[in-house]
């Protein structure tokens, strides 16, 4: 009922790897790279022209990536110029403005609203209906709940957009709000329905509106569980060391990635 | 225009009942049952398949159903393991992941984003873009607004996931975050854009991030207008008391029902 | 790929200016007006029938109209008695539910969710998500961010619905509440995530939850950017002063604007 190649249209200047399913209804735009063993479901649109289609009779559409074995899930919505890492999976109805950066293994959820011009690493989570404005950088290995909003522009509306920029192993709980430009550290936990307007520094557990610092994050206890942050020693669905365990898996990576941990601490 | 069996794909192994109308470019997949009068507008999906589709070569659907009498407004998608109750109306974009149950009568509106394995009561309504997070149970005659997220984990990320739980008759307003495991009474109301972090009990009005005990909600006058909580004496649009008024209905329920009112009381 | 004319299905009793074009797989329904030079891209519902049309065998569908040079990009979802002006652009999957008024180069963003009954002026930008409850009267000039709650119900549940007003060059910042029947004067700036439960005046800047008053927005100053507000003297992208500036328009304007400006001072 799904790959029945019903109102398929897939432009002859895509690329279509090895072992790709296309759902019924989806449309695969110009200079789309579809890479092996990925399955697109239905009524997607991958490979959505900019603007400049509209106006510019000589229009040529950036090269958009999809990389092996990623999943897209029903109705996303995929501009040209976005590239996608391996492993990606996404819900439904995301929607990709151009030029995004989107790194191996990351999950995408449902009515995701990335606005284009946003790097996301590896690894990452974003939970249904995250919004991303432009300019947004976000690291590895990063959750951001249902909700939450990243803005860009410091004082509306201006010209003046600055991203907010998230380092690795953060967490960002539902319905919190980061203001333009800020940056929030490594290892950190912003709390639901937090405000953030200042930078927060690694290893902060923050919340509130305007969210205010509360405690290290590595001295939080929770009443019979003891200390759950640094939660990559708990916590490893979904994740590269979820056989072998983070300090293992720590330990096998080369030296620059050590530093980088390293560094934050 | 809208019911022209144009692109209509009806799996052989769905079951549609009597008087059944469905919409242009709907898809209705295997071993979903559509009882009498049901109504499922345009460019619908019910039934959509879990993830081991994807994978495992003997997936078999499970049972999706939509009770009579309902009405399913365009671009729904409706998992497989979904159960409606009869005389359900949803809006438009609806997004409901696999095995939640959804009472008699509810309403869901537009693009709201229930994540599976939840279980919504009868007459409930809730607006538009609410998130509920797998395992929320939620009790009959509840509203939630626009944009109100429910959430299920204490300290993210975790495998430690506990639902929300909402009592009969509860009103959260717009914007709102409920943390995980949180219990709300019945009767409640909780103000608008609050992030509500405790158990609240029956018949409270609370609000704020984080959100506080403001009063009884029984003791709160509006200017001109009097008493107006317990809302169901003043308020009975949809609700099966519309035609005799609360009191008398109630008289007429059995005495489990009247038993559950008075222990809230 | 975009305009095939595959799976397009037009009413016959739709009116269709010059120089249209219309996406792949998009329905016009009955007493549809698409004005000269639109562009409605693919997936669009265009005049979506109103409740009485599942009921009633005598349903007529009101007059819906897309004003002159408008772009509406990809899953809109616009339903009958909808009125928008010439040269409005929209993002994709907005929802407008029936009977609002949507001003000349307004700019509707992705995912807003209209629920009719509203009126929106002339040049104001809505992004991402936006949710305008019925009744909402906005201004000109006015930006309303992402995820932002415009609400209409002063004690839910009730039918004594009231809904918000906005006055012109109004600024609302990201994932703010508006309760019902507040109204905010003109030249204001909403800071993100505010619950906003009380009337604002003029040039106010307000923010938090509950919002409070924090200064007259002429007094902001940005270190080392001076003065920003009015905005209006330095941000002219899209507004109909960007090729003269601000004052200049302005004294090009006839005397009523100039009153009502006059007036907001």
């Amino acid at each position: 009922m799904m790959f029945n190649n019903e109102n398929v249209r897939v432009s002859p200047k895509a690329t279509i790897g090895k072992n790709v399913r296309i759902g019924d209804d989806t449309v695969i735009f110009e200079n789309v790279v579809i890479e092996d063993n990925v399955t697109i479901t239905h009524n997607c649109v991958i490979g959505e022209p900019l603007n400049a289609f509209y106006s510019d009779p000589d229009y040529e559409n950036p090269v958009t990536v999809i990389g092996a074995n990623s999943l897209i899930r029903s109705h996303a919505i995929i501009y040209a110029g976005n590239r996608l890492g391996e492993y990606v999976t996404t819900g439904h109805r995301i929607n990709l403005r151009e030029n995004n950066l989107i790194g191996h293994h990351s999950v995408i959820g449902s009515c995701v609203d990335i606005q284009g011009n946003a790097i996301i690493g590896n690894y990452c989570r974003l939970y249904s209906s995250v919004a991303i404005a432009p300019l947004t950088s976000i690291g590895n290995y990063v959750c951001i709940y249902a909700f939450v909003v990243l803005t860009n522009d410091p004082y509306p509306p201006s010209s003046d957009l600055k991203g907010c920029s998230i380092s690795d192993y953060t967490q960002i709980a539902a319905q919190s709000t980061i203001l333009s430009g800020v940056h929030i550290g490594s290892n950190c936990l912003v709390g639901a329905g937090s405000v953030v307007n200042h930078n927060v520094p690694d290893y902060s557990l923050v919340k509130g509106n305007p969210a205010k610092f509360v405690m290290d994050i590595r001295k939080f206890v929770m009443l019979g569980k003891g200390r759950l942050y640094p939660w990559m020693y708990r916590f490893s669905r979904g994740m590269p060391w979820k056989d072998i365990g983070y300090e293992n898996w720590m330990n096998n990576q080369d030296t620059s990635v050590k530093n980088g941990i390293d560094k934050e601490k």
